[in-house]
């Protein structure tokens, strides 16, 4: 039986500041990234929505930014690895805290935003994070770009002990060497729910998606991330799963 | 055999600003109360700080406050208890963490400033500090201030499930009540050093201290707080030590 | 003919968070008090809402709160009365940059949240206030809360040289004294539109309002504060706006 | 006559945290670059900064930076056009604020670190930074690299109408086509003070340098940046104004 990660980025509202459908999504979804007070979240929204993915069964992972509120973390600085390393300790501790006193334990790091983004094509980035996360608990699996961008990003992680979770995009098109289609040329998002579906399946069944050519490229993924900032985000989510599961798909986490 | 523990706010340096004498103070102590990054410190000084106290066969304490790097955690700030309570499991989590990559394991927590001051007349903060220890790791024993003043505070985090260890402060003066004479006050700090090793000592063998009108009191403490952000902290710290050891106190962690 | 301002909290938003219906509830008011990127708003978001305000005719208020961003400036913070002063002019000098930029000039200073709140019951906040003011442009009128509460904030704002613009709220419940009922008593928050612009119409025409035991009081305000973070914020201030223009009353800014 | 003016970074002291030798270097400079509490300095900082330079006669310039304590300034942030010509605006605005409180002008702009060496390669920061100056106040000269690598910058201003002050740099090693020899490369910075005033000397008298290889190149400067975080800071300034001023150098603001 073949099996799926869904993914989404949880707990971004800060103060009297509210963003994101976490509510209404998180039933649907079975990985948790939590934003740990550096780009978003701040410790009474992390308290919370560690608690409402364990209420549901969802794992609760770290999805650690750069100090950029005012930028939600988009805006890439320019750290030195030391200096992401030791940032990647804190937020990862900061919110496994909230886990242990949810009496549960983190599962997994997924770098957020410009981090992220960085981190798959700046080797210093890769290794602040992946030296982080190795030196706070090793046993933290990393969630990493799948395809030819990210193998960089993956390698430096298995290098310094480990595990790697490849994650793909249903609703992003990719280019026919497997990589993200930039945000700017037309269709780069899909917002069809039963194309973004389909493409779920096809990834989760088939490792496998329709490039911007038309043609079926393959793409290894354990973990697909959804995306929980729309009105309409619960919708899909649910219905994303659905389809899975209906296809004979198990939904869980890895 | 008596026994006595001290305990000296470290780590307290942010970014490009330096501040206290910690590679000079650090081998004299046995508990560093560790800057959080909130009121000080950031995550390269927490990373350096623990890895320095692990060297010394010091205990890392987590030393939160409130976030408000300006004021240096010294203003008071209304947060309700459940704001309290998050903003503790965030930074001792934080900390947690850095004492998780450098092998080591959290010993205690003191809060800092004007959320330790405001903890002792104060019941929602001293309950919010109490709940967030509790919640991430009630075995973690609270630094509260010895004498009447602390008792509010002990009780609580006791109703908490939490050790209490009472801190005595060599250097100021005290009231007949025994309590702080307010900073205020003509001669509320101590500057002679052999004067403040002379209290150190009263503190740890006889568990009194000297009043403002000579008469002596009851303090009974395990820890003493030492001041380690003047050029001459070290030189202090070290006599006190000398002094205490000298007439056969065991000066070692609580 | 009698006259009356309506003003409303603006620019709030900050970074990638929204909050308020500042594009609907702009062409209704008259005085737009701006966040100055302490306690809500940023560089981008007052660069909009001020220039905002000068296509819509409204005046370019600034609106200081507390450096909090968590708390949203709701939180009171023990500043002294040199640190608020400064803090007064660095915000009220950032937003006076945004209004020069864009071709107008600043109208006056309305503090926000526990601000405002302490400077009414502080004697120390509101000299803070004051002389901060009075330093950066003695010219600039301050909000105050109309009646007794207000009192010693005013006769400090007058001893210090500035103009008083007395402030009244129809959509809050008041004590017999005049003054505020607090938010936790039953009622204290009116939401009905109809009674809020009647309430409105009122204190502009007669300078009264209905207290809570439903006597007729007497309220003397030259503003009137409108609030524009709920949906329905801006068909309520249009409704009121309507209200006082049909019966006669001239809205425009003091 | 001669002349030429002196600049200094001043105000990046930080609520307890304190760094430079204001106090000392303040006397013998004629442009102070004061922090704006975005990259270092506060309010207060910020105050008694502007205030002490009017009580030396000297101008008091804005020092704005990105918004990065931590890294002081000096680490890459990736913000749009907008977001920096907006940066430019609030932190010139408050700066300005103080100036006004003191019964001053503001004088000039200097970016400061990353910003400034940015705006030395990187067109779009280049722009925003003089689009906000021209915004706030037009009539505000801009402080720029000297030399073939400020050119595009001086450029950048010049079309936004703004004046430009170039800056050179007596303490750092030239390279032969007049780049500042990176910090990295042995030599790179100066620290004998007669050769550092030597080399002020010459840049102010002959508008040469000598370069790395021993060769005497043209370098067109109207200030000369000089440092004052070192103990030894305040010595050195005197000395090189010293003996401007002993050859026939009048120091004075431009």
């Amino acid at each position: 039986m073949k099996s799926i990660d869904l993914n989404c980025d949880m707990g971004e509202s800060f103060g009297s500041y509210s963003i994101g459908a976490d509510d209404a999504v998180m039933p649907h979804i079975t990985s948790a990234n939590i934003a740990c007070g550096w780009h978003a979240g701040d410790p009474s929204v992390m308290e919370r929505t560690v608690r409402m993915a364990v209420e549901h069964g969802v794992k609760s992972g770290a999805h650690p930014g750069y100090l950029d509120p005012m930028g939600f973390g988009r805006r890439f600085m320019e750290l030195s690895c030391e200096e992401l390393r030791n940032a990647i300790v804190y937020q990862v501790g900061a919110l496994r805290g909230f886990c242990s006193a949810a009496g549960t334990s983190i599962s997994h790091v997924k770098p957020h935003g410009a981090l992220y983004n960085n981190a798959m094509v700046d080797e210093t980035v890769a290794r602040g994070i992946a030296e982080g996360v190795a030196r706070i608990d090793a046993s933290l699996p990393v969630f990493v770009l799948a395809g030819v961008k990210g193998q960089n990003m993956a390698r430096i992680c298995r290098e310094n002990g480990l595990r790697v979770v490849r994650e793909a995009f249903p609703d992003r098109a990719y280019t026919p060497e497997g990589n993200l289609a930039p945000r700017t040329m037309a269709g780069a998002v899909k917002t069809d729910p039963s194309e973004i579906a389909d493409r779920a399946l096809r990834m989760a069944e088939e490792h496998r998606v329709l490039d911007i050519n038309g043609d079926l490229i393959e793409i290894e993924a354990e973990t697909l991330c959804l995306h929980g900032d729309t009105p309409e985000a619960a919708t899909l989510v649910r219905s994303i799963r659905c389809t899975l599961e209906t296809s004979g798909i198990i939904v869980k986490s890895v």
